[in-house]
């Protein structure tokens, strides 16, 4: 097909078919990452990696072929397309602009690289030694300043990293809105400390994997998860995953000597889920199809998780539910008694674990440690001292070994620098939505009183979920909340939680 | 890379490694099948079909393009491969002549009209009127006889959709085969019919789900199963797949109300799923890491669910098994009226609950069928009266409804002729290779009866696992028995077991 002379409306479907394509081979690769994760059956994991590759590799070369570019170039210029249409046209040639950038032999290295590191990283959380982690992560960081110079970048190469979770965010958005943030949080922190612990003790009994697994069940279909466009498995981390909108994906985690592990992990991922299952169906493929960035994604997941889920009035709906399936357990509990119980605020060692308020302190020492291991004022070799001394710092927390310290989260291994501020920004996004939906929304607090969660996920269908990635984390929050990212919002809700927690 | 200059080993790596490559999409495809019958939500199937399009697609693509062919001419002229990568070549270089005489527009026409006639098939299925499946029925005998003349034949049409079951197989064959075992077959079930029938109703009774599902698992870890290159999971239709050999996923049934729909369907799909599992891992991607034919495939699974699973030795070692997961219903029963009663034999409507005397009357009136519709000598319109009256002629049984009549299978409707035969072909051969392993595993009978199998497991590996498709069915059968298809083995068998069960 010559494309100069073909209409806009034959051209633009030529280029919807290969992206259609294109999602075709990705999210085939993510089933078969599903799978791992699930079901995949121990001695099946080696040809699934070559299997994964080969998918992988090949969605890399449908992207990149150069009768795409010659595509996407043409359509930028024609002028006659929808609003929507040249959002999606301008968006995949920048990925395109992007992907072309590296060659083939780099992208082999870093696969290969990041094979080895997660390899030994594991080896080294199973030795419990950060030193066996050491020399394969630091030929990652290596490959990592490539790319970001192979990328290009402003002011710091560490902004090509952060940018490619979140366009736009950067080492001096974060480092702006962590020093606003830091003082304010240690203070609150210190306020909390001062007063006496609320107690959590009911969380760590023994809870039946069976009545756990029907109360998450029951929980994310309550939410408005379609399990007839989705379901829930088991899997060692919980995560959310889509091969398209009607077909995505949680799992969860079940200790049946710890309620919370389940319940909030639950909520967390179905937040996820149900961003996803409202992305628009007709752009599949395409970036109007996709998520607007990994930090609205993690404001979905944290606003269901924290604003709803450990709000005092859902827990005055799901108490007397959770006392249904745990008589014994439970019976004597008051709502009051268990919303405090669940918000307690205790500096700790792992993330996955922390609470709202010391949550941000994880993020922070990951950021500044990544930003240091960008600007090479540290190697890697002095991860594990500058970690340990970060969580002293910061919450006053003795690290015991790094399999509790630098070693617990998987991200380094798999080459992600510049993913842990997303969860920060993802919890004050969360906080700013949640205000402008509890003032738009009349008795959202009554109704999540009464388990109806409807009119909240309405409501965030039609301000988030439906645009994909029309527009990037800062527009959309503008659009919705008439301003750009207002950290107030989180502090205000903080203090107001753990003022009424904590007297 | 120019070939002619290049030496014999470095081709034949480059040819290994497209294969694999190919393997690798053709697997991916096959874990989304897999999830497709066993886990994906409903409203996930239209964008599912279309990723599996997709895969299967580029799969056809690859194996299809230049480049490999001109690898496989090149590699084909080569002396100084060994007798394998010989073997490989030269039957990759079939496969590939075949799949290059298909122009794209056929295969997307054929995989269409597929489409169309499943759903069809699906929607006659539900209101019971084969009428609504003849029209897209017709169409696709046309497209498959249109196959046939693209594949050519020596002698009959049907022949090259036989020989793409099972290389070898065809109308001349098939007619002998069936016609030297039609009578015996007949004059068995007669002097079957004359004596009193055996009871089986001890399978009629309620089986929890659980339970049921427990001794399943037990049964196919103890016929040598690994559960670590393979798991088990429930589907509609149980069905054996596999992603490599070291990933070999079998599916079973479970009806609370009939034990045996669970018992020897497990051990049917185990004894396809040790055949894989069995297969030489080095040689993935290339032919000898694959079966050698759907009937050599079916003769593992006969072998294993009928001269194992439905004899007496295994019911002494299994009743007392089932006796403990199910005392109340199991507990009276002794071996013998266990082991007549799931032998009985009775003429049927449904093939695929058929005993292993009528099964072969099942598959001749479709096999007649298939013929016929190939040589136009019957239309689709004419297939319920044409398979109505081939029931009553050869059984004696009367057809109720289209359901349980000629729109019981799924076969047709996915485009499958030929298929049927391998399933009678499977049973002779089976008989023969047990018979040879009789001879061969001193005290088989009696490790039966003790629960052992890992001596017949041991054999199958040696004699015909292994091979792949080293050997066409007729030469590993002669290579294994020392004589090509010999039916005398499968006629005895019957006539023995038959002879012992209603005296």
């Amino acid at each position: 097909m010559s494309t100069t002379n073909t209409n806009s409306a034959e051209l633009y479907r030529s280029y919807q078919s290969s992206m259609r394509r294109i999602a075709d081979i990705r999210y085939s690769a993510a089933v078969l990452q599903w799978d791992q994760e699930t079901y995949l059956p121990s001695k099946g994991a080696a040809f699934r990696g070559q299997q994964l590759a080969t998918l992988t590799e090949i969605a890399h070369q449908e992207f990149t072929s150069d009768a795409l570019g010659v595509l996407l170039q043409e359509l930028s210029s024609r002028a006659d397309l929808d609003a929507e249409q040249q959002r999606n046209v301008a968006l995949t040639l920048e990925d395109y602009n992007r992907n072309k950038k590296f060659s083939s032999a780099f992208v082999r290295q870093l696969t290969e690289v990041v094979n080895r590191s997660f390899h030994s990283w594991m080896e080294a959380r199973k030795a419990n030694s950060f030193s066996l982690f050491a020399g394969d992560l630091a030929e990652l960081v290596k490959l990592k300043k490539e790319e970001a110079e192979i990328l290009g970048y402003e002011r710091h190469c560490y902004d090509a990293m952060l940018n490619d979770h979140d366009k736009g965010a950067s080492v001096q958005l974060l480092d702006k809105v962590f020093d606003t943030i830091r003082q304010p949080l240690q203070s609150l922190l210190a306020q909390v400390q001062s007063r006496p612990q609320v107690n959590n003790s009911f969380l760590q009994q023994h809870f039946p994997k069976d009545k756990q697994w029907d109360f998450g069940m029951q929980l994310i279909r309550e939410m408005g998860y379609d399990l007839e466009a989705g379901r829930q498995d088991l899997s060692e981390h919980p995560f959310t995953t889509n091969f398209n909108c009607r077909d995505v994906r949680v799992t969860t985690r079940i200790d049946v000597n710890d309620l919370g592990n389940m319940v909030w992990s639950c909520i967390h991922e179905a937040g996820h889920a149900l961003y996803e299952q409202g992305l628009p169906e007709p752009q599949y493929g395409l970036p109007l199809g996709e998520p607007a960035s990994y930090t609205i994604h993690e404001s979905q997941s944290r606003l269901w998780e924290n604003h709803v889920g450990r709000s005092l009035a859902w827990c005055q709906h799901y108490l007397p539910v959770l006392q249904q399936y745990f008589p014994e357990q439970l019976q004597s509990l008051d709502a009051m008694t268990f919303y405090k119980g669940i918000n307690q605020v205790t500096p700790s060692l792992i993330r996955t674990e922390a609470d709202e308020l010391t949550y941000h302190f994880h993020v922070m020492i990951r950021y500044e440690l990544e930003k240091a291991l960008m600007e090479n004022s540290i190697t890697t070799a002095d991860i594990p001292s500058y970690w340990n001394e970060s969580y002293l710092r910061y919450m006053n927390v003795k690290v015991p070994d790094d399999r509790q310290g630098c070693l617990q989260d998987v991200h380094w291994s798999h080459g992600s620098f510049g993913y842990f501020p997303t969860y920060s920004l993802g919890s004050f996004y969360a906080a700013q939505l949640f205000a402008i939906a509890e003032k738009n929304i009349p008795g959202l607090e009554h109704q999540i009183q009464k388990g109806q969660m409807d009119s909240l996920l309405s409501w965030l269908r039609e301000q988030v979920h439906r645009y994909g990635r029309m527009y990037t984390s800062e527009d959309l929050c503008k659009k919705v909340t008439g301003e750009t990212l207002n950290i107030s919002y989180f502090l205000q809700y903080l203090q107001r939680k753990y003022g009424s927690i904590y007297a």
